[in-house]
């Protein structure tokens, strides 16, 4: 008999109808003789009415009580599945985050999962219960409420799976797996039957939006069996483990495009030792990510840098590189908006090279120039002009040969949480 | 330094706007220097939201997951409540039953309240808080949630002044206190100053639906002092407390009408001892709630019984007369519906005989024939036909001289959590 975690997002419950079709779904498994723990994120738009109302009442409010708030959403969605459940005739418990034993930090609004003591759950299993977690929540060590923020529900089903060292945890959402690239895109993207996590955390990271970062490196830590798959179809979906199997000919895995991404560029900087820890230290106090950095070369009255950041951060960046102009000296700061970095993935990629500068000849094909290059062992990014974003990865997508004779199934916008 | 417990129910929370007058009402109480604990209901519909989604999804939900769909409606409300009080510049702090530490029976839909630990709500007010708890919940102790039933948001408020021994436990409504009778019936109703717990009982258990018994009952066992007034305006509200101050002349203090009543007679019952446990004992055990039992002698062929239950209760209860028919023999049961109690209170009838006969002399001068009579030290109830129930309702309040020249303050329909 083996412990399954299933985990359905907030499209997958979005209404009663979907609900019951879930809790069917759900009670399959439950027949086929596994144990099945189950967790649910809040239903369609309840997260964004409760935002709504939070926001009428104070545009600022504390993260403490936002907490309070946005649980109940969860919370509605577990005691609904599980009367869905009753309803087919079997026995199920809903728990919220608490309740099933789920302790976090003591931060709101994004708490890390410290422990999770799995007993309560175990104990309803036992009883022959289907167990239904709400994700998305937990409480602190001193009885707080709190969240684990964007994609936190992901992140409770992977906690969960590793707490009670279940067999599989899958994940079920819109879209019937992972693909080589978005496939509103390009329409023949290809389907991987499986992917390792370190593949999956770069693809997550550069925005392909299936799957949390932060759930990928759980379960990366934790050696946990992740499936990603459709809510609304029977697709065997994909697998992502420790190392996957690769095809044939394949080094490229998947190419994805973030289009979050503001460059800035500092000229003249003074050309001293500790002066980049000086101005890096200085962003990253303030909270800001920087992604690539690069550094043209020394000319005369000092070196140029550039780095990207988040659109949103742009003018904060340029903020606290001008109140440090005093200790870190430097001629000029300048802004380019417009950007996209695309990326292309793969485990592959360390025995071939070649790869990058395949990938820097398609896109010079396309016409297009690139402005940024950033690379790892698995990944290789370029920041270009925004606007050819669409030929550019169907070019990737063709010259690393992913293209696909089948066309893409897909469900609708991707989930979030 | 007054330490006061403030409720308000749905309808005074209904939208975010009214959140909002309600949050600078506490925040003045706060202001005079008093420490504040909030009670709060779920806002307007959103409980019958709730019921309604559960029955899309199942007509026959388990009261577990019920308990876990409906208390999400109060945690909404107290962590908007929170939002609305930091908007005014204030402190505060908002917790689920569980946390503000309500231990409950393990009955699911209708617990009773077995302790309060106010270990933290005293630490929170401590630390300056104004502090905000979900009302109509609590945790068993196995750590399920627990709802309370109907009324539950007072019993809550009741029992926190209990057990934080505070001053004052302040019931706001959309009515500005409790009426000689209901004011939207008679236009010259009188606000009372004062009640005490015995008549406030008798009243709450005929209808009147401006307090629940239970939260009577409890603040009568821990004498709570209890003030019911408006959440809208400012007016004086009435006090409940133990000895109610006798004004002038005033012997009745309330008329209140239970409209559902439904009369059972069962005629030519084998006049043998112990006829009557057997019969009342096999209601009692299908739950069966008997109001007034009335026997009118004992003729040829057995004694005659009438008795009233609930117009909800009165098929179950024929149902189970017709499965005693063996055990306890009779001629035939028979069933009257279309009725109404009516009923007056005053804790100053025990000294004042004659007050049953100026009762039913008032009724039969508007032409009424009277079904049924019960009566307590404090209180007669009538048994009448429901049709002239107004013209009733109008000539006891003359008669018993409780007419005023003030025309009742009504906001609108009571409320009932």
């Amino acid at each position: 008999m083996s412990l399954i975690v299933m985990k359905f997002g907030g499209s997958s419950v979005g209404t009663t109808e979907r609900m019951s079709r879930v809790a069917q779904r759900i009670v399959d498994k439950k027949l086929q003789g596994d144990r099945v723990v189950v967790v649910v994120s809040a239903m369609g738009d309840t997260t964004d009415d409760l935002i709504d109302k939070a926001s009428e009442i104070n545009a600022n409010p504390p993260a403490r009580e936002m907490d309070m708030l946005l649980t109940t959403g969860e919370q509605i969605s577990v005691a609904l599945l599980s009367m869905a459940i009753h309803k087919l005739g079997h026995e199920a418990k809903s728990y919220t985050g608490w309740q099933a034993g789920i302790v976090t930090e003591a931060t709101h609004g994004k708490a890390k999962i410290s422990d999770i003591s799995p007993e309560r759950i175990f104990a309803a299993l036992d009883d022959g219960n289907i167990v239904i977690v709400a994700g998305f929540q937990g409480m602190s060590e001193a009885g707080e409420i709190t969240t684990l923020g964007r994609g936190g529900s992901d992140t409770t089903a992977v906690a969960l799976a590793a707490a009670l060292k279940a067999d599989m945890c899958e994940i079920y959402t819109d879209v019937d797996g992972i693909y080589s690239t978005d496939p509103r895109i390009v329409k023949c993207a290809r389907k991987l039957d499986e992917i390792s996590y370190d593949e999956m955390l770069e693809l997550a990271h550069l925005g392909a939006a299936v799957l949390h970062p932060r759930a990928v490196e759980y379960a990366k830590h934790n050696k946990v069996n992740l499936v990603v798959r459709s809510s609304f179809t029977n697709n065997e979906g994909t697998l992502v483990r420790e190392e996957a199997e690769m095809e044939q000919g394949i080094v490229v895995r998947g190419i994805a495009a973030d289009k979050n991404v503001a460059r800035i560029s500092v000229l003249g900087v003074e050309d001293t030792p500790g002066v980049l820890a000086d101005m890096f230290g200085a962003l990253a106090r303030n909270d800001i990510n920087v992604d690539i950095i690069v550094q043209s070369g020394v000319q005369d009255g000092g070196a140029d840098f550039s780095f990207t950041v988040s659109v949103a951060d742009r003018q904060k960046a340029l903020d606290v590189l001008a109140s440090i102009k005093s200790e870190v000296p430097y001629r000029e700061a300048t802004f380019e908006e417009g950007l996209v970095k695309v990326s292309i993935v793969g485990a592959g990629m360390v025995s071939n090279p070649g790869v990058a500068a395949q990938m820097f000849e398609a896109i010079s094909d396309v016409g297009v120039n690139i402005k940024m290059v950033s690379t790892s062992e698995i990944k290789v990014s370029c920041v270009i002009a925004a606007e050819p974003l669409q030929d550019v990865i169907r070019a990737l997508h063709t010259a690393f040969g992913l293209d696909t004779a089948d066309t893409a199934f897909v469900g609708g916008p991707s989930e979030r949480r």
